[in-house]
């Protein structure tokens, strides 16, 4: 039996041990976005440190930001093999009761096989199994074919605010051949995908602001602009007739699509039928003259992820309120750069603001888009675990989200970013009933434990 | 001494324990929109009962309904004499320090003889100096020159739900010779105001529904349309340039502007400089072609009350939400319909929801619009009281905000509704700050107490 066989086996035999340790980390609700839940993050952290140690990694540490804390901890006992740094996060999105949940989002359920509690795929779940993976080398071989480090932040929903300046303070310490991300997802199990672009994103905010206070709706409507109007007939001006953004300058550093891209692209397409399945949309939406995977992978967008003004609660109040706020964030795709998108909303939102009200725009958290070669050796060792240790071939995918330590990391360490999906993409991640699948839990560890041996290679 | 003077001396000895009084009931949160409320909307009308019966009224109730109670009581020993009808409501608008207000809604503070509290305007402010007009005639000549009823509820705020069931139920209780409500302001206290035409409302919700649930924003944004984006697009065509209502057949029923009352409402006209300092708004906005007293008065609107969609709490959630709402009321003037309004705007939201996303518009209240001729015997009672009793006389206004009981009591008990306003329109009715002059109090009771001197004549 192979070094990589044991491996498999033992981690095959410890599969609901695994299961239950997992269970244990989604019961702490460690959502970085709230400050009251900044004891649970550093819990979260403590939690996974102890499990590092207990597995027989080294040089563990939480360590403290001016945020959430970083976990560190290695296994460098492979001289002359190459080193891989795993990244993985163990925040999560907000989640309550009242946002639609059918089960605590921080009870574990398992329904089908599937696991339903917040950050279940994103992104404890697929974080963990990286670390299983190692114990499985360690508890059967004593050793692992490489070395490995893991950098697990707790700042990745809200934009990794403090992780750039300890990748720039710890270079030496975090010094690799490739690092391993696995925060994404594939649209079914039997096609698992390698991401090779990620969206940046501009997060902003505006605010409009009518009259000083909110006033009687009968005393002052139809004198006063109404600030929730002036925020809608603005939001409405973001979007042209054919879907696409109408802030000038959106697309000027757009990489736009090759024939040969948009063929490469059609191979992981998404289907109408699909979307409509997924999402019970009536239809689908978006910039016209782009199929839906050009939308979503190489194409730049302005969602709006909130809107808030005057009385939201039970009954009609009469209100003509002060002030309208919309949360508004740009996805945007290879060499778009997140502040020069923000100054461009900004100065447009301006130039469209009536003289009846004010407005300003605020820029909350940014990060940069990505864009990977398939071709480079650490992709095609990826490519060969899949096949190996997951059983199905995996595709070459263009992502809709953004993992902006993805671009930092590159960046800043110097190294290839590969970035292996064990989710996918219905797991409802930052929705009520996020869930995941078990079988990817366990297809997810052989893989990793194929992907360290290919590395060896 | 007449009996009016006697009772016009002994109000102003006295006045120091109404303020304590009104006081009293104004530190009764009786928010009728908010079920947690109800206790305190049933405290507020057992509180007013009682000070009926310790004026001396009669037949003092507190009648149950499906919803608040109303407080019924009378005084009907001028045999031969005329009888007023009191309609007043001792319920009021939401309120809380995260709205904006600089003290607690429910403890009253004065401050340059002005009180602070939710309600002290609208109406309990206005209504109690009813109450303690007759009281000045009970305390001082053992009895008032007319019989007077009083009729007060408690769900005003909530479009008065079970009140038109009441009158037709009550109409020999209630029957009286004119029915007299201070439950409006004017611009100016040495300019107080008779209200000769109130607006109607039909409050509605549009609800917009993309996906079954929320999505992640990176995951789907750019394929699925954002209903916080719909729903801002579908507002967005709310109005035309010229800020005209773009729902057709909006204005069918609208009675047109003489250039007689074009005239008179130039005599009530809102200048630009007064509505800027009262709102600090930028500027002006509403229908082209229409001066602001025109607008606010004599032409209807469509305003949004509030509007929510997606993550409104503290930081940058991600998320493409789910469904998206906007609560929007129109204010109508004579003729409109209310039930009619909301047909149009139903059917032309339907007309404009794209198909990318579901909507429907639901019906939460509606009043009737109310026009009264200034020329009538109790209208000139009226004008006579203001003249003596306030020191000023009053101006006939055209308000913007909404009485729906004026049109029932018209239709149902058949008789002339005197809208004579004790209030200012910037005492911050609905909004935070809600305020009222204790020296408008006073001259009201005095106004309150000719009134019904004249009657008698």
């Amino acid at each position: 039996m192979t070094v990589v066989d044991a491996a498999r086996a033992w981690a095959r035999e410890n599969g609901s041990t695994f299961e239950n340790q997992l269970f244990d980390l989604l019961r702490i609700p460690s959502i970085s976005a709230e400050s009251q839940h900044k004891g649970d993050v550093l819990a979260a952290a403590e939690w996974i440190a102890a499990n590092l140690k207990a597995i027989g990694a080294e040089h563990v540490q939480v360590i403290a930001t001016p945020g959430h804390p970083i976990v560190y901890g290695d296994w460098l006992h492979a001289p002359g093999a190459k080193t891989v740094l795993i990244y993985g996060h163990y925040d999560v999105q907000p989640a309550q009761m009242s946002d639609g949940w059918h089960t605590d989002p921080f009870e574990p359920v398992v329904k089908d096989n599937i696991v339903y509690a917040r950050g279940s795929s994103d992104d404890k779940g697929q974080m963990f199994i990286h670390i299983k993976a190692l114990e499985a080398y360690l508890k059967t071989n004593g050793g692992a074919p490489v070395n490995v480090k893991f950098l697990l932040e707790g700042e990745e929903e809200i934009s990794s605010k403090n992780l750039m300046a300890f990748l720039q303070a710890n270079q030496e310490l975090l010094a690799a051949d490739v690092c391993v991300i696995s925060d994404s997802g594939s649209f079914a199990i039997e096609s698992p995908a390698i991401v090779t672009s990620v969206r940046g994103i501009s997060y902003m905010e505006i605010h409009v602001q009518g009259p000083a206070t909110d006033l009687h709706s009968g005393g002052y409507g139809g004198i006063v602009h109404n600030p929730a109007l002036a925020l809608a007939q603005i939001i409405a001006k973001m979007h042209n007739a054919d879907n696409s953004v109408a802030v000038p300058g959106f697309y000027d550093d757009v990489v736009q699509l090759t024939p040969a891209d948009r063929d490469n692209l059609m191979k992981t397409d998404i289907s109408e039928a699909a979307l409509k399945g997924d999402t019970q949309v009536p239809q689908s939406w978006g910039e016209a003259g782009y199929t839906l995977r050009e939308r979503l992978g190489a194409r730049p967008t302005l969602e709006i992820n909130g809107i808030l003004s005057g009385w939201t609660g039970e009954g009609s109040k009469t209100v003509l309120p002060a002030k309208a706020m919309a949360k508004v964030s740009c996805r945007l795709v290879a060499n778009q750069h997140p502040e020069r998108i923000y100054e461009l909303v900004r100065d447009y939102v301006a130039s469209i603001t009536p003289p009846t009200v004010t407005s300003r725009v605020v820029l909350l958290n940014k990060g940069e888009p990505a864009l990977i070669d398939p071709n480079i050796p650490e992709m095609q060792a990826a490519f060969r675990a899949y096949a190996s240790g997951w059983g199905s071939e995996p595709v070459f995918l263009r992502e809709g989200g953004s993992i902006p330590i993805v671009v930092d990391i590159q960046r800043v360490l110097g190294m290839p970013v590969i970035m292996m999906g064990y989710g996918l993409n219905n797991d409802g991640a930052h929705g009520p009933d996020e869930h995941y699948s078990l079988e990817m839990f366990h297809r997810g560890i052989q893989t990793a434990i194929c992907f360290l041996g290919e590395m060896a290679t």
